[in-house]
């Protein structure tokens, strides 16, 4: 059986096809798709155990809990979508303000192709959460803090180029940005159409 | 035992304490309550029906599911909040916009009162379930759709006075304010704090 904290070659990528993966990455890469749709309390174990192919008894093998796992699944997606980030703002062929909205196209390509069921993980834990349990609470902020700059160097290279003023001030923009996109994306889940993202972000670029 | 679909007296009003409120307004009120906080997956009936002293075999004379139940909450909320939404933005003796200042105002006393544990029920529940369940789904639109015509119409009145250009257009700006305003909400409950609202509530304005 593996250990329960696997390990991976230096530089080996994480498959996103599944064939390579431990069983640990299998059940954090399945509990992310599960539990940016349904949440936590919703996703029952025994369907992700299921479809992972894995014995019921085997979970607390790899998670000391369900809570457990739905950090690791926090810290999972943390990665993946600060990787997703820096692709789109760091694109060099590209202004820093035309790949903020190169990630937003994305976004909305992402709601679109999962007919609107699927949201933002953390926007959806948050919500669930939050308010509830401190375990989660300061993970799920530390995240949104993490975006948060990522976006306000987007805007201080912004500022470089002329795109905006040099009075911006980039992090309270960059906060303003999350406030409303994770508001904008719930809406969406609502009306399934990206016309609430649209509305925000047509809004969030004429403040500046 | 009082009828499944208890009738008041034209003109009793709903009872705050609790005093003369019929068995199921009794549940309703209590799972707004409870709802807003936990959200409907992780809310147990037990709790609830403990909580107002019904036997647990009595839950179904009252509801015919756990998602009607969620029905009826969402229902009382709506008016609940319709009501809060008028008494903010029709005072007479304050100019549109201050309306509308004053409602952020008197969310951020009741986000502090309650610790940042309590948001919106209509964002929370769309959250959980707005993508999952159709029979959620259209009823929690609805409900932005009444609270954004609401502030849409406080953004006309503002139109009349001057107070705003006459050539904002009130219903995209009241879609934004809900946008926004719904994001805040779930990040103030993350920072505990009313920081995300104000932040908002700053930017919402600035794009008058």
């Amino acid at each position: 059986m593996e250990n329960s904290t696997p390990t991976r070659k230096r530089g080996r990528p994480l498959k996103t096809d599944g064939s390579n993966m431990t069983t640990k990455e299998k059940l954090v890469r399945y509990g992310t798709v599960i539990l940016t749709e349904k949440g936590l309390a919703s996703t029952g174990l025994d369907e992700i155990l299921k479809t992972v192919g894995v014995p019921k008894g085997s979970f607390y093998h790899y998670f000391a809990s369900k809570d457990d796992f739905g950090l690791a699944v926090i810290q999972h997606y943390e990665t993946y979508f600060a990787n997703k980030l820096d692709r789109c703002l760091w694109n060099k062929n590209r202004t820093p303000l035309d790949c903020l909205a190169d990630f937003i196209e994305e976004a909305k390509d992402g709601m679109t192709r999962h007919a609107f069921k699927r949201g933002c993980l953390i926007g959806n834990l948050g919500q669930e959460l939050g308010a509830l349990n401190e375990k989660f609470r300061v993970p799920l902020e530390k995240v949104f803090l993490d975006w948060q700059n990522r976006v306000a160097d987007c805007l201080e290279r912004a500022k470089t180029t002329g795109q905006i003023s040099s009075q911006t001030d980039s992090q309270e923009m960059a906060a303003f940005f999350w406030i409303g996109w994770e508001g904008a994306i719930l809406r969406a889940k609502l009306v399934k159409s990206c016309a609430p993202l649209d509305l925000f972000a047509k809004h969030f670029f004429n403040s500046f």
